[in-house]
Protein backbone atom coordinates (compact mmCIF):
# COMPACT_ATOMS: atom_id res chain seq x y z
CA UNK A 1 0.00 0.00 0.00
CA UNK A 2 3.34 1.92 -0.36
CA UNK A 3 2.51 5.46 -1.77
CA UNK A 4 -1.20 5.29 -2.20
CA UNK A 5 -2.82 8.27 -1.72
CA UNK A 6 -4.99 7.06 0.69
CA UNK A 7 -2.03 6.20 3.05
CA UNK A 8 -1.38 9.17 5.71
CA UNK A 9 1.76 9.53 8.19
CA UNK A 10 2.28 7.89 11.17
CA UNK A 11 5.50 8.99 13.38
CA UNK A 12 7.68 5.88 14.40
CA UNK A 13 7.64 4.82 17.53
CA UNK A 14 11.26 5.66 18.68
CA UNK A 15 9.58 9.52 17.00
CA UNK A 16 6.54 9.65 19.94
CA UNK A 17 7.02 12.48 22.43
CA UNK A 18 5.04 12.60 25.50
CA UNK A 19 3.86 15.43 25.83
CA UNK A 20 1.95 15.44 22.29
CA UNK A 21 0.40 11.81 23.53
CA UNK A 22 -0.60 13.57 26.80
CA UNK A 23 -2.18 16.56 24.65
CA UNK A 24 -3.87 13.73 22.43
CA UNK A 25 -5.22 12.03 24.98
CA UNK A 26 -6.24 15.57 27.07
CA UNK A 27 -9.45 15.75 25.34
CA UNK A 28 -12.36 13.72 26.74
CA UNK A 29 -13.72 13.32 22.90
CA UNK A 30 -10.48 12.36 21.68
CA UNK A 31 -10.14 9.92 25.11
CA UNK A 32 -13.22 8.37 24.40
CA UNK A 33 -12.64 7.43 21.15
CA UNK A 34 -9.27 5.99 22.73
CA UNK A 35 -11.66 3.82 24.84
CA UNK A 36 -13.62 2.61 21.66
CA UNK A 37 -10.30 1.40 20.04
CA UNK A 38 -9.02 0.16 23.00
CA UNK A 39 -11.46 -2.73 22.75
CA UNK A 40 -10.23 -3.47 18.77
CA UNK A 41 -9.97 -1.87 15.65
CA UNK A 42 -12.95 0.29 14.15
CA UNK A 43 -13.85 1.12 10.69
CA UNK A 44 -13.97 4.75 10.79
CA UNK A 45 -17.56 4.73 10.08
CA UNK A 46 -18.26 3.23 13.60
CA UNK A 47 -16.10 6.07 15.23
CA UNK A 48 -18.43 8.68 13.20
CA UNK A 49 -21.37 6.85 14.70
CA UNK A 50 -20.10 6.92 18.27
CA UNK A 51 -20.62 10.45 18.75
CA UNK A 52 -23.44 12.16 16.30
CA UNK A 53 -23.07 15.39 18.12
CA UNK A 54 -20.08 15.78 17.10
CA UNK A 55 -19.53 17.55 13.58
CA UNK A 56 -17.28 15.06 11.02
CA UNK A 57 -14.86 17.92 10.90
CA UNK A 58 -13.97 18.22 14.86
CA UNK A 59 -14.26 14.07 14.44
CA UNK A 60 -11.63 14.14 11.57
CA UNK A 61 -9.56 16.68 13.52
CA UNK A 62 -9.47 14.70 16.93
CA UNK A 63 -8.17 11.56 14.68
CA UNK A 64 -5.57 13.47 13.24
CA UNK A 65 -4.45 14.76 16.96
CA UNK A 66 -4.44 11.27 17.90
CA UNK A 67 -2.59 9.94 14.83
CA UNK A 68 -0.43 12.92 14.33
CA UNK A 69 0.68 12.04 18.39
CA UNK A 70 1.12 8.17 17.63
CA UNK A 71 -2.07 7.40 20.17
CA UNK A 72 -3.85 5.67 16.89
CA UNK A 73 -3.16 4.04 13.40
CA UNK A 74 -5.52 5.18 10.71
CA UNK A 75 -5.33 3.15 7.46
CA UNK A 76 -6.84 2.10 4.44
CA UNK A 77 -9.09 -1.03 4.42
CA UNK A 78 -11.46 -1.89 1.18
CA UNK A 79 -13.14 1.33 0.84
CA UNK A 80 -13.67 2.73 4.07
CA UNK A 81 -10.37 2.53 6.80
CA UNK A 82 -9.55 0.79 10.06
CA UNK A 83 -8.46 3.03 12.75
CA UNK A 84 -6.73 0.83 15.94
CA UNK A 85 -5.15 1.80 18.95
CA UNK A 86 -1.37 1.78 18.71
CA UNK A 87 -0.90 -0.11 22.18
CA UNK A 88 2.15 -1.78 21.32
CA UNK A 89 4.31 1.32 20.74
CA UNK A 90 2.53 3.11 23.41
CA UNK A 91 3.39 0.55 25.88
CA UNK A 92 6.92 -0.13 24.42
CA UNK A 93 7.70 4.12 24.81
CA UNK A 94 5.72 5.10 27.68
CA UNK A 95 5.21 1.88 29.78
CA UNK A 96 2.08 1.90 32.22
CA UNK A 97 0.92 5.57 30.82
CA UNK A 98 -1.82 3.62 28.66
CA UNK A 99 -2.88 1.24 31.41
CA UNK A 100 -2.91 4.31 34.16
CA UNK A 101 -5.31 6.40 31.19
CA UNK A 102 -7.67 3.83 30.59
CA UNK A 103 -8.03 2.44 33.94
CA UNK A 104 -9.41 5.49 34.97
CA UNK A 105 -13.46 5.46 34.42
CA UNK A 106 -14.52 8.51 34.18
CA UNK A 107 -14.71 9.34 30.56
CA UNK A 108 -16.96 6.37 30.25
CA UNK A 109 -19.33 7.23 33.15
CA UNK A 110 -19.50 10.98 32.00
CA UNK A 111 -22.87 11.42 30.69
CA UNK A 112 -21.72 14.11 28.11
CA UNK A 113 -19.61 11.17 26.19
CA UNK A 114 -22.38 8.26 24.86
CA UNK A 115 -21.74 4.90 25.46
CA UNK A 116 -19.61 3.30 22.90
CA UNK A 117 -22.23 1.54 19.72
CA UNK A 118 -19.99 -0.86 17.64
CA UNK A 119 -21.67 -1.38 14.32
CA UNK A 120 -20.24 -4.22 12.33
CA UNK A 121 -17.22 -3.49 10.53
CA UNK B 1 -4.05 30.41 57.10
CA UNK B 2 -7.88 30.09 56.10
CA UNK B 3 -9.66 32.99 54.44
CA UNK B 4 -6.18 34.82 53.85
CA UNK B 5 -6.18 36.57 50.57
CA UNK B 6 -2.82 35.28 49.91
CA UNK B 7 -4.24 31.14 49.41
CA UNK B 8 -5.25 29.80 46.57
CA UNK B 9 -7.70 27.51 45.40
CA UNK B 10 -7.05 23.57 44.91
CA UNK B 11 -9.36 21.18 43.58
CA UNK B 12 -10.44 18.39 45.91
CA UNK B 13 -8.69 14.49 45.00
CA UNK B 14 -12.21 13.54 44.68
CA UNK B 15 -12.86 16.13 41.67
CA UNK B 16 -9.67 15.98 40.09
CA UNK B 17 -10.32 15.03 36.17
CA UNK B 18 -8.08 13.29 34.14
CA UNK B 19 -8.07 15.13 31.31
CA UNK B 20 -7.51 17.73 33.12
CA UNK B 21 -4.61 16.37 34.52
CA UNK B 22 -3.46 14.93 31.16
CA UNK B 23 -3.34 18.83 29.65
CA UNK B 24 -1.98 20.34 32.61
CA UNK B 25 1.10 17.83 31.70
CA UNK B 26 1.24 18.56 28.24
CA UNK B 27 3.36 21.29 28.19
CA UNK B 28 6.92 20.72 27.73
CA UNK B 29 7.71 23.75 30.38
CA UNK B 30 4.69 22.84 33.19
CA UNK B 31 6.02 19.06 32.86
CA UNK B 32 9.82 20.30 33.38
CA UNK B 33 8.27 22.20 36.72
CA UNK B 34 6.75 18.72 37.59
CA UNK B 35 9.96 16.95 37.21
CA UNK B 36 11.21 19.49 39.34
CA UNK B 37 8.89 19.57 41.94
CA UNK B 38 9.02 15.43 41.93
CA UNK B 39 12.22 15.80 43.94
CA UNK B 40 10.90 17.91 46.70
CA UNK B 41 8.67 20.73 47.07
CA UNK B 42 10.67 24.21 45.80
CA UNK B 43 10.03 27.87 46.60
CA UNK B 44 8.21 29.64 43.89
CA UNK B 45 11.42 31.97 43.56
CA UNK B 46 13.17 28.40 42.63
CA UNK B 47 10.88 27.30 39.57
CA UNK B 48 10.76 30.92 38.50
CA UNK B 49 15.14 30.66 38.43
CA UNK B 50 14.70 27.31 36.91
CA UNK B 51 13.70 28.33 33.35
CA UNK B 52 15.22 31.95 32.90
CA UNK B 53 14.11 32.19 29.39
CA UNK B 54 10.27 32.06 30.44
CA UNK B 55 8.54 35.52 31.23
CA UNK B 56 7.16 35.49 34.94
CA UNK B 57 3.57 35.80 32.92
CA UNK B 58 3.79 32.46 31.43
CA UNK B 59 5.62 30.68 34.24
CA UNK B 60 2.76 32.08 36.80
CA UNK B 61 0.10 30.81 34.09
CA UNK B 62 1.91 27.32 34.03
CA UNK B 63 1.74 27.41 37.80
CA UNK B 64 -1.49 28.03 37.54
CA UNK B 65 -2.81 25.63 35.40
CA UNK B 66 -0.62 22.62 36.84
CA UNK B 67 -2.65 23.69 40.54
CA UNK B 68 -6.29 24.09 38.77
CA UNK B 69 -5.97 20.51 37.56
CA UNK B 70 -4.43 19.44 40.89
CA UNK B 71 -0.94 18.51 39.70
CA UNK B 72 0.41 20.70 42.35
CA UNK B 73 0.12 22.95 45.50
CA UNK B 74 0.84 26.31 45.56
CA UNK B 75 0.87 27.56 49.71
CA UNK B 76 2.10 30.47 51.11
CA UNK B 77 5.59 29.84 53.16
CA UNK B 78 6.62 33.05 55.14
CA UNK B 79 6.84 36.01 52.55
CA UNK B 80 7.26 33.06 49.55
CA UNK B 81 5.07 30.69 48.40
CA UNK B 82 5.87 27.12 47.96
CA UNK B 83 4.95 24.56 45.02
CA UNK B 84 4.68 21.15 45.64
CA UNK B 85 3.30 17.60 43.62
CA UNK B 86 0.25 16.46 44.94
CA UNK B 87 1.66 12.69 44.27
CA UNK B 88 -0.54 11.05 46.83
CA UNK B 89 -3.70 12.60 45.63
CA UNK B 90 -2.79 11.83 41.99
CA UNK B 91 -1.37 8.22 42.52
CA UNK B 92 -4.49 7.62 44.83
CA UNK B 93 -7.12 9.29 41.84
CA UNK B 94 -5.06 7.99 38.70
CA UNK B 95 -3.01 4.66 40.12
CA UNK B 96 0.44 4.57 37.79
CA UNK B 97 -0.10 8.27 35.77
CA UNK B 98 2.37 10.21 37.44
CA UNK B 99 5.13 7.42 37.63
CA UNK B 100 4.25 6.85 33.89
CA UNK B 101 4.78 10.60 32.90
CA UNK B 102 7.87 10.75 35.17
CA UNK B 103 9.23 7.73 34.23
CA UNK B 104 9.63 9.01 30.78
CA UNK B 105 12.91 10.91 30.74
CA UNK B 106 12.69 13.03 27.63
CA UNK B 107 11.82 16.02 29.25
CA UNK B 108 14.59 16.47 31.29
CA UNK B 109 17.73 15.11 28.11
CA UNK B 110 15.59 17.41 25.98
CA UNK B 111 18.23 20.31 25.31
CA UNK B 112 15.32 22.82 25.01
CA UNK B 113 14.67 22.41 28.86
CA UNK B 114 17.39 23.28 31.02
CA UNK B 115 18.80 21.26 33.87
CA UNK B 116 17.56 21.79 37.42
CA UNK B 117 18.81 24.51 39.16
CA UNK B 118 17.99 23.87 43.31
CA UNK B 119 18.55 27.48 45.26
CA UNK B 120 18.67 27.39 49.03
CA UNK B 121 14.88 27.60 50.38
Amino acid sequence: MAGSPRDLSHPDVADLVLTDVLFALSDPARLAIVHQVAEGPLPDVTCQEVRGDLPKSTRSHHLKTLREAGVIRNVPEGRNRRISLRRADLDARFPGLLDAVLGDSQPLTDPSVPAVRRGAP
